[in-house]
């Protein structure tokens, strides 16, 4: 059995440590994985360096991390599903299983929802944790531990595309070319969005993206500008069709300014679909553009159920 | 023939005025009315006061209304569907039926739309209007001229209902008993929403709304309480209710502090559904609230079809 | 402790017989209960006539009944929402919580549910049953023991009229005036759908439907018609409204007959939901009308999660 | 001018024959188009060999034909949107814009559509056809005549595709490798349908199915086994798959024992759409199957809105 377990931990002061972290046996129905990648979340670093997600605040030490994948070393009493040595990704939230979002399906909503890295649920930062066998998924062998890990914020984008109600021959607009918004422009080309637009500040972004999805349009947001001339200039890029405008926009930087300009950019009747953590509060919604164009605002953070094929 | 037609108008510098008004001749599919009812609508309002509702601006005088039922006086070149005498309901919004939107039965969103008394067309606050016989329905000899006008509201509550998903046993909180909220409120009963409670800054208002319906329960918002602990006290009404907190939520004011309550009250994975007219922007929304919860934000200030039971 | 367990069973040759049962002890997360009420559901006659639904096939002796409700007497481990004493409605479906429509929160189509009363899982025609807790709904004081048993049905419906879409303002044909068909006319009612028709064979059974929702109209199947004209007499009913057409058909028999009737009735664009169990195989479909009419065929027969409001 | 219209025409005792037909002026609205190219639907056989398509029926000679694309020889009074020499696709159906299902957007379901080439409508197997130009769309210069003609197909599919909420990662099965079935393969392989299998009685039609989309499967239907046992074997090829079987199934023959083998196929909870024409009555229908699995069991036979991509 393993006897150290070295971990990353962000503190009530809002500062990062590493720290040893005890190594628990698993229960009835858990699992103990050595952990062998975790993505770092926005999340993350907004715990980091604010201390807060909005009304998720860090009151003490918390391993961090939650994008994770990992082996099976050890099964506890009763799982039947895995044996030492699987190769497994790891679905982060834990729900109660009895609230009625839970057994709506919508476990992704359950309020006492025991979440990797979310104060005070320790995270996958660390060699090695503990995590029910059911929120687990077997990886096959072409599926990297990175790319494994990389699932759970696949299934957030996935779960916002079918949200979104993104479908073959719509036009979307993806602001922002981080890691969200990339796996936003990915997706979007698999379900066969056309056209496809996605902003960034920064050229290198950009055109890293152009690189990724080759007939995918950029646009270089203009720091400058009101967030109505952005969104103007960005129409103009789906000019050439009969709406000049996206059905749907994918916001995936939280960004307020960013968001502004989705709201003005997206076509009447579309939606706008913010993926991902932000501020608190949001100001200077668009509100009566929005309501005589009936554009649905949504947002989400969590994952649904999306990360075998079968959900 | 009909020889004065006495008007209310709108100015470009927000001023109100009585004035004559030319009596046009209906065209190929067209009908001559006699107005018989007008509502006045927030709208209206806002226009008079303010001179715009978000894009839509006041450039020169402009015949207010379009909350309107009436008689037919004579029919164009065309029209079978409608005699002298027949008593009708105006549906104000006359879309150009070609646009995408038109074809796909959202034409209430389309961009050519000609909506009676918004600038530049005027509307039904005179005696006698030109209205295409497609924009208008029959209303039978037990509904009264003042409720056939009141038909357009309550399509626009309708549109919202329908929109939001408000179905039988879900919760509803309505925010607001002016006009729209006590129409929400009905068409929420007659749904069969329970349980159902209703907001306003005003007792007399409440007590109105109570008298209506009786199994509401009401709420006055206290003006000095912070949006959040005015929700607090609002889902304490839902207690009883394993979830504790409303399924949907009509905002009927488009107040930025009660859209604000709305979003705080509603429960997770539930709805806000803003009906009606408010200022361009609105400020203070709980983003990551939202976002947590999954709440879908919805606005919308006209109506889709719903004039006739079939639509 | 109870020592005495009469039960009703269905034998694999489709006899009915009492016979002493075991009582188990609760186990981790279950309750004893005392049966008060079951109701008797077409499923539990045709298992006794026919030892079959579709799939469905008694092989062995087999406590029948699905439809209760009891009293708790003694609680297994891990336990705390229930204690001796507490009135509860039985939910019958006991899913696997582990396949992906369980994950999904459809866990009525869980391929491993273990529903009370189909074999082999035995049913609530006992005195002394072991339940899962999470699968026991507490009842007010204000609901009888009779009313209890009957959310099972209630549930049936309210899922059936949600996937339905049916809402307010939409007309309903209600096929059948038996239980299912009656509940189904009362939750039609309270979700402000209009008009309502009900058929059946049998003007008893319409008088009563008539006395039960006094602003529905009744219609008498005429046996010896075919079942297009049938459909055309219930349209007639529907005749001074402008599409002269059900919206939503809610077909309660399972009868082929009736089924076709429903789909030759149902307007353009609308939607016939069959609830409940038939015969394996129903022929006579008219394919074409309803490709034509592009109407959506529904069919479901267990219940989604309806218990309790929040759900 | 052109002075002669060789046309294709039914008769009501189902033969085929040319014939001169005469040419029409261009009314209000209205556009003479040479038409280029008329693609053979599988309903233009059956008008042909059986005289009619479920209540649609061949009373006298009727020009054949609906799947279109031509050029603009001359526009009547008020046609501003197009000009000579313009190159269109015909959208077929012409709805009377009127009903409330046209109001709806649901003009496909239109009770007075005049539809080419379905009795007494004349359609586009002739040479020069008079048509509105609200239901012209231009096609650009890099898509043919032919693939011009083609997009009344595709709108059908794409129709179909959205009604049955196929998208990104969801397993499709698509029965019928005709014309149909191709275009259903294309545009599921363009959504993100995954995995994908096709099936059909002949391995030529099958080899070019592969060759069309090199990353789907093909089944070859056994003419002598039951609708359940293809079925069966068609699951396997999901196998490896969690659930084992297809969630939405896309039958394009019409064939009985085809829609019987897809009902038994699809996966429960999925949706069966029966894409185009067949008899009118079907039988074998597996109603507990689907009922236990809640299937939904759609058909079309009319595109909805998809010609240009705002729509």
């Amino acid at each position: 059995m393993p006897h150290s377990n070295p971990s990353l931990q962000v503190t009530a002061d809002h500062q990062i440590k590493m720290a040893e972290a005890p190594i628990h046996k698993p229960g009835q129905g858990e699992v103990l994985l050595h952990i062998k990648c975790t993505g770092i979340c926005g999340s993350d670093i907004h715990f980091w360096k604010t201390g807060r997600i909005g009304p998720l605040i860090v009151e003490s030490d918390c391993i961090l991390g939650h994008e994770a994948s990992g082996v099976v070393l050890k099964v506890g009493e009763g799982v039947e599903e895995f044996k030492a040595g699987d190769r497994v990704a790891v679905e982060p939230g834990v729900p109660c299983e009895k609230c009625w979002l839970c057994r709506e399906g919508r476990y992704n909503l359950c309020e006492d929802v025991k979440f990797s890295g979310v104060w005070p649920h320790h995270g996958t930062l660390q060699r090695f944790k503990v995590h029910p066998a059911k929120w687990l998924h077997k990886i096959p062998d072409n599926v990297s531990f990175a790319e494994g890990a990389l699932l759970e914020p696949l299934s957030v984008v996935l779960h916002g595309i079918r949200r979104a109600g993104l479908t073959l021959g719509r036009g979307a607009l993806i602001c922002g070319a981080g890691p969200i918004g990339l796996i936003a422009l990915l997706a979007s080309r698999a379900s066969g969005a056309h056209p496809l637009i996605i902003t960034d500040l920064e050229p290198k972004r950009l055109a890293f993206a152009k690189k990724l999805v080759p007939d995918c349009e950029t646009f270089q947001v203009d720091r400058n500008a009101s967030a109505e001339d952005n969104a103007k200039n960005i129409r103009k890029l789906f000019g050439e069709h009969e709406y000049g405008a996206p059905e749907t926009v994918l916001e995936c930087t939280g960004v307020e300014s960013s968001i502004v300009t989705g709201a003005f950019a997206v076509r009447r009747g579309g939606t706008v679909m913010v993926i991902g953590v932000g501020r608190p509060v949001v100001n200077n919604i668009p509100f009566m553009h929005l309501s005589l164009g009936e554009v649905s605002f949504f947002s989400l953070a969590i994952h649904r159920p999306c990360y075998s094929q079968s959900e």
